[in-house]
This record gives structure tokens, sequence and C-alpha cells, in this order.
């Protein structure tokens, strides 16, 4: 029997909407639609999700949201988002929404969202085994294993930003040391770049920020326009996330890697590429898998939520 | 309705054999058998292994065996074991067995099937989440995910022996640099402390093996006596092992490791001290697994098979 399911990516700053029609193993997008994030309270976010799955059609079986922060397995609670309006605190997110539409609400960690989505019908669709490495203010992954999204006891699977990859080695913003986040992040780029710019070393990174956050596009054009300091730090992430990514390879066994995110995006062909080319050399068994830039955009996170829903126990 | 399983572990120098009688979720070991390892052909070894099996008891519904080498997911066919007579080409194993037995017959690499014996009857009962690491010769792994073994698409899953942990490091068997089996495995740590001897260090570890291989009984005596050698090669080996530990967390998330194989089992109680303490420390969400000694001794690997043989789709 077909299945109607509303997929919602809740990000800090837009809500954004699919409904796909589940019939067997296939699935159509049947429509979509976003709105702004509201910035006032967690009454009015559930109230923006809840208007958000009415403009999708007709009441959906269920309901899947993709949030930022962290959330234990199960729980259909947020524990903390600081991001959003009112989650600096734990929100029983899943709760509250199904109150709100009247039908069973799952909830996922964005990236596994977005992971998931690639993995159904992205970049990733037809494998079985997937690492989708989202690349952006700071570094995230999603597990397809097996043909299902891997969440883990403690909701930590994929949580490839905090890999070490130096011991010892650079500090991470978590507090931890020489994570794979403090050196390929878009976050940990910019203070490394700034402290580089503060010590003499001249760069287009910061002639093109000036005091604004360094966006993804800066990076990519700093890098292909050859800045001296955008290729040493990005070639030198780039190797560390090879490194990770290898050993992902040896422990989980995957046939095929995605690369999303914003950072990703940007700086996509150029990933895809050394990636394949580290990897040939550093995996032990020495089959590289494909190695593919994400392809479903801003959508990803919708409709892997939709797809997680339909996937996983439902809870009110 | 009951089903009788016949696990063998098919090792260099014996053959195993357990019976296993499965309930619904419950499982009793009836019988337990073993013999030599026939030294002179393949047909002698199938042989060997149909009358481990009918020493078991009555024809079980099927047979799993544990193998060294290296496997083709899903092929039945042994790629390659040098340690075993004619093995050092493809051999059908599942086939031939099933040819000599007439039941259905599963094969798995040994250390996946020894993880999957401590994950179901031993030291990691009632976790679904299970790293076994196994540390012999070389260093291998089995993980359980959701409750299942993950071999892999390619068979790879939980090499941690060959994950990356000091990029451009020493050298490892395999071809590879700074992967963790150059730092904690049996062979490397000898390699690595005849160095030191030639080099004019004095250790116990050479004094007591003298010419012969160096056994795990060897380099526990000497650690446990304090030998300088011993001491260094082994801690910086754990501490190499902790990072690779943390970092399967992160990525996989698991609740429960296993520290189990000849050398793991000399080494127990100080891996499981070590590496408690430094995963507190190293670990990103804090939230250390439990971490035990292996408790099935020789008997893993066919209670692991008989699992592997009841859990997958049978291939005669």
């Amino acid at each position: 029997m077909a299945r109607n399911i509303a997929g919602i990516d809740l990000g800090g700053t837009k809500i954004f909407g699919a409904r796909v029609r589940r019939d067997g193993d296939g699935a159509t997008v049947t429509d979509e639609t976003k709105r702004p994030t509201p910035t006032t309270s967690v009454d009015d976010i559930v109230s923006a999700i809840a208007e958000v799955v009415a403009e999708l059609g007709p009441t959906p079986d269920a309901v899947g949201i993709g949030t930022p922060g962290v959330i234990a397995p199960g729980s259909g609670v947020v524990e903390y988002a600081p991001n959003l309006a009112g989650f600096d605190q734990p929100v029983r997110l899943a709760e509250r929404v199904a109150e709100a539409v009247g039908v069973p609400v799952v909830i996922g960690n964005d990236v596994n969202m977005a992971a998931l989505g690639e993995a159904r019908m992205g970049a990733g669709r037809g494998s079985a085994d997937v690492l989708a490495v989202w690349m952006g203010t700071g570094l995230g992954a999603g597990l397809i294993v097996d043909g299902r999204l891997r969440v883990g006891p403690n909701g930590l699977a994929g949580e490839l930003g905090h890999v070490v990859v130096v011991p010892g080695g650079r500090p991470c913003a978590c507090g931890g040391r020489g994570h794979l986040e403090a050196y390929i992040g878009r976050r940990s780029l910019e203070a490394r770049a700034r402290e580089l710019h503060a010590s003499g070393r001249v760069t287009d990174l910061v002639d093109r920020a000036g005091d604004d956050p360094m966006k993804s596009k800066v990076f990519s054009k700093a890098y292909e326009g050859g800045d001296d300091v955008a290729v040493e730090l990005i070639d030198e992430g780039l190797e560390m996330l090879a490194h990770a990514v290898a050993n992902v390879l040896v422990v989980v066994d995957v046939t095929t890697v995605v690369i999303g995110g914003g950072l990703g995006e940007r700086l996509g062909p150029v990933v895809v590429d050394r990636l394949g080319r580290r990897l040939a050399s550093l995996h032990y068994a020495g089959a590289a898998p494909t190695i593919v830039e994400a392809s479903l955009g801003d959508h990803a996170g919708a409709l892997g939520a939709a797809f997680h829903a339909d996937e996983q126990p439902v809870r009110a």
C-alpha cells in the first residue's frame, strides 16, 4: 500500500518540506515547500512545521524531521540545538509536532537525514553501503550500512568530525585534540587562516572575507585562485579526510562515498579528485570506493527525513 | 522449530567443532570435538571436517565454518590461506564440504566468527553493538552492528589492523604504512624487539625466546616483569589501539569492546585497564564502552560459525 510521508529539514534559517509517496521500493517526490525558521520560540517553530506539513497536501501517514543538535536515540527529544530559538534546553520535538499534525513523527540528526536522502534518491542511490561526508561549518557524516541508516546505541554513528587524525594535534571545538574537524571544517579553516594572517601571511581569504565569517565561496575562490594559505590549509585538511575515510573503508566497508554540505558542494570536484587519488594509495585493499558529489542540494535532508520516518519504528 | 548447527573452526593446527542447538532466541552447546588439521591436501581437510561434523551427532541442519584467509563475501570460496595445505589457490570450501556432509554450508573469516561467538554466547552476550579486537600474530577485529555480524560488501569490515594510526608511520606486513598492526601484532612487536636488541638494547624478550618465535607468553612475562623494551613497545601499541578504538566508537558506535586472541588473552587485564583509562579521555562523547576479556577461549570461533550459518542465507 502506498504511504505518503512528509519530510522536514529544520534548519537554523529555513524549514524545508518535501512530500514523498512510497510504493513498494519506489518513491516519488510529489510536493515541496519552504519558509523561514521562526526566531522566536519553540511553539512558533512547531507551528511553522505543522503549517509546512499542511501545505504539502492531505494529512500524511507520518512525518520525519531532520534537526540540528544532539538527539538521544529513540527519544524524539532534541537535547540541545543552540541555533534554534528555545532549543537551548531539551525539546520533545517529535511529541510536540505529533500533537500538532495528528500523525506519528520521527526525528533524526540533520546530517544523518541528508545522508539517507542521498543514499535513497541522490548520489548514493543503488548502493547499500554509503558514507556521506558533510563538509560545512564543521564536518559530519552519515553511514548507511546494509541498506539501513546507522544511528548507533548512543546516536554517535557517523561522527567522523571527531575521529582522531593526529594524536595530540590541533584543538577541536569539542575540547578534544587532533580531531578531523579541527583540520577541515569551515570554522577551523577560518580560525587557522586568521592565525596565519595575524602572523604576517598574506591571503586572499582574509582579503575577501574581511571581518565577516568566511563563507564556502570564499574558500573555493581562494583555492581556485591558487592562494597559498587556502591551498595549504585545504590540502592538509583533505589529506586528513583521506586518512579518516580510508579507515572507515577497512572498519565499516562501504562502496560509495558522497561528498556534500556547503563547503563540500563548493569544493566538490577538488574533494572528489583528491580523495580518489589518495584512497587509491592509502586504502589497504586497493579497491577504492566510488566517490561522488551529493546531487540533491538543499533537498537531501527533507527527503532523507521522509525515508527515515517510513523506515523506522514510529513514535508518536 | 529447533535447529541443530555444526560450527567448525578450521585452524592451521587443529579443527575444532561444536554442535549448537538453537531454539527461538536460546542456544545450547550439545557437543564439542577436535582433531589435528591435515597438512596434506584440500581433500584431506574436507574429509576431516566431514568427520568432525559426523562425530558431533546426527546430520545437522547446516554447517558453519570459520577459516583463515580471504573470502569473497557470499562466494563460499577461500581465496588464499597460506597456512592451510592446498589453500594457496582458491578453494570452494563451502561447496566441497556441502557435498561431503549433504547439508548447506556457510563459511566466514575466523576472526569474524570468533567475534560473533563472543557476541552471542561469550563476553559480549546481550549487547547488540560489539567490537571484538583479536590480538594475535597480527591484529584483527569483528564488528556486530545492530545485532548482526558486519561482513561488508568487500568482506573488509572489521579490518582494524589496517587502519592508519600514524600517517607515513612504520611499514605494515601488508605493504601499507602506519597501520595499527605495525604497532601491536605479535609479529610486529617481535620484529621491533629484535631490531632494538640488535641495536644494543637488553631485553628479556630475546633472552626468553632465543631464536624461536616470541610467543604471547613471552610478551606477557616480560611485560609483567617490567622489561623496558616490552613495556615500551606494548604501551606504545596499546596507545595506538586506544586511538583506533576511540575512532570506531565515533564512527560505528558500539557499547561493548571484547579483547581476545592469543596475545589478547595473555595481556587481557592490562589491555582492558589501559584501554578503559585511555578511552575515558580520548573518546569524544566521554561515555566509554564496556571493555571485557573474551570468555570462550578456543571455542569462540566454532560457536560463532554455528550462529553465522544459522543467521545467514545458506549456500549449498
